[in-house]
């Protein structure tokens, strides 16, 4: 039977588009949708937007919105979708929460979905897999990997996440 | 530390090409580098091109050189990409192998990864996440999801995959 | 002011798309009002679906019904999109019909639009184009050229149009 | 036989790329060359850079270096690739520059070609097309449309140009 996933959606790279009458990025709607159809994604998939926002304009409170959701929703096996530039520390955030008995994976992106070459729907793959089959836990999914919240941190320089 | 994993390319829908000179599809090279690059994976990903083929047109003696190759590469997380009309056929095949304590995760395509719109990249992000974190067996990633090689069918009707 | 022009579609490879259940290629709709957006094209464009054909199944009642269309509507300025296989044939067949006064202009393309990297959009730009400011005529518009319907010919070992 | 046309690159939308460390717009190398090719385009193009600049940062000496390389190059078909914001004014010196017996045409993209749902290769194609065919003087090709130097406007509301 397939498995019942929440997709907590926060914005980040992921859901950046190109504003062409300014020539700035901004946000509208989530493509989480649009994703999980074009990945014939079978799960029982929840989708709820909390915020659209770069993760580095997120503050305490907002930070605290998600601990909030990820807690009280009603899956156990969650995906978050985070800028990447913040993101371990609101893994840390949900961590430090104690949330029992949920799986709960952050993932994001380097090239927004609606540009051509992102990679969003491999990281989106990749998360929705690994929240299926981790224990219970915190984790960041990205670059085809997984890390505890407590053993990564993202490279500036190269943009990737590594272990630590 | 990231894992190895190799990745056993046999062709199927997810590398097909078109043929503008003829209007038809056809196998040139594999797309798996450049879908590894463009997912930013940085796990420790070997890929070996087994065959290019539709695998309608897969005969017992093609399907032996997979259940080969998987037994004998070095790798003990291994994902092989695979058309998906026969994958559960070559599913079982390596699974009667019994080869011990790998785990081995077959995926595919329904639309062409040189398709804009193809599902190869999620699933690709899904088979690797797959591939490092469940315990050693055959399984099947498509649509998000994960089968093991005796509980799964595509229902041809949908182009899904399904319980059984 | 905006010139109107009206698109007469027939098919071709300008508008296949890959059925996933089956990996043939097939017509569903014209992908011509999308294109037309994406390009934000502000002529006054009228679209009009005579067929969905591939151009080497175009017989002759079939071709006759473009003729006609194209000598019995409105507009002075008119785009064909038509399968390159025949299309020559088909310009050859409407100047022999001797419509007076109107500028058509077939042109089509060597990879489906659906698919990421057609150059159906760049064909289409081209065609739109000379179909406003050519003199009275008949016209082939591809590869950046356009050539007159009885000085052309497809080389189908380069897939490209020549002048002869 | 087919004619010589060159194209000057001067940056604009057209050639922006999305810089996955700090989530900006930059430039890199123009992708005419990619966009020729997928356009099959088989006229003797030559393409230049110029410069890669915003067209909002296009100070009286760059544009004077576009009239001086419009004028000064062997050919007497030219299309620039431009950005749309100053992209009339640029026409303008041009047309003040009283370029005796030469074609030129201005275009540009609303969305960077690197993204996937760019109008750059419809204005391409339109845009050579336009530079072959229309008598010697200055023009603007966006929206399909071509516009002389001296009877178009961006409307900044909308982004399209539309004839004054």
């Amino acid at each position: 039977m397939s498995m019942r996933i929440r997709i907590l959606v926060t914005g980040g790279t992921f859901d950046k588009e190109y504003d062409e009458l300014t020539g700035r990025l901004f946000f509208k709607d989530t493509h989480l949708p649009e994703m999980l159809r074009r990945g014939r994604c079978l799960l029982d998939v929840t989708t709820e937007t909390i915020m659209m926002v770069d993760s580095l304009d997120l503050d305490d409170e907002g930070r605290q919105r998600i601990v909030d959701r990820a807690r009280d929703c009603g899956e156990r096996n969650i995906v978050i979708t985070h800028g990447t530039d913040t993101m371990v520390r609101t893994a840390r955030a949900i961590a430090t929460a104690a949330i029992a008995g949920k799986t709960i994976v952050l993932t994001g992106a380097m090239i927004p979905y609606a540009f051509g070459s992102s990679d969003g729907l491999f990281n989106l793959g990749s998360a929705v897999s690994f929240a299926q089959v981790l224990p219970s836990g915190v984790y960041v999914a990205m670059n085809g990997q997984h890390f505890r919240w407590d053993g990564v941190r993202k490279n500036v320089t190269s943009g990737c996440f590594e272990a630590i």
